[in-house]
């Protein structure tokens, strides 16, 4: 079990804004950082500033801030924007074509269950909270 | 986010294991119900008896049995046994190139605090919970 690249590196990008918030991030810095070729940075950062977690600042000194402040990020609905596929096992999905136990199997309300607990740690969770040692975090990342 | 074909078919198989106990189950039973190859189901059952799961019963007539009351089965175990890989992002990996960031983000600790409320869920469920309404799944199943 797995988050996807997506969303560990839109996570690690956010972690980043939050850095260097107000001063602003550049697609070139995420991805000198984060060891990601620049086009998966602009997709990860198009997805967060559509999502409405990014803001976009054009131009020659361009870049990216958070939209909101971080104690508003809220990580679980950063991880349901960029997780296409929450679905854990193949009785999810309701276009499969359905497991012969299915109509009285509890697995998947049990699994249900599982995830919704996982994302509930991830719900009560901010961004700040994930940079709280933030000067270290800069420290870390230089000039 | 999803879980290994491998754990989906192995909790299935259990499952199946568990409607027809003390019955034994075959590897073309379980190939034949999940529609699944039987060169991975006798992976699967390898596997599940050899981490005490199932117990096997060789000979014409022989096949897989539960190797404890469904009642003791729990699923975090099983889940735990069959996923090889619960390192939710990279920076999980001790081997991985450490992130820049490492030293100073809680990122990792809270996700490892949402993979324990996961598998929380699955530690207070046991395979006997999931057959509940083992009668109905018999008749899912028919001879």
């Amino acid at each position: 079990m797995q988050l996807s690249k997506l969303t560990d590196y839109a996570l690690r990008t956010l972690v980043l804004a939050a850095v260097r918030d107000p001063e602003l991030v550049t697609v070139a810095e995420i991805a000198r950082v984060h060891r990601i070729p620049e086009g998966h940075v602009r997709k990860i950062t198009n997805l967060l500033a559509r999502e409405g977690f990014l803001a976009s600042v054009r131009g020659r000194t361009g870049g990216y801030r958070l939209a909101s402040p971080a104690e508003r990020i809220v990580l679980g609905r950063v991880v349901r924007a960029t997780e296409s596929d929450l679905r854990l096992v193949e009785c999810f999905d309701p276009s499969s074509e359905l497991c012969r136990l299915e109509p009285g199997c509890v697995l998947r309300a049990v699994l249900v269950e599982a995830l919704d607990a996982f994302l509930a740690v991830l719900d009560r969770t901010t961004l700040a909270e994930i940079v709280v040692e933030r000067r270290r975090l800069a420290e870390l990342l230089g000039p």
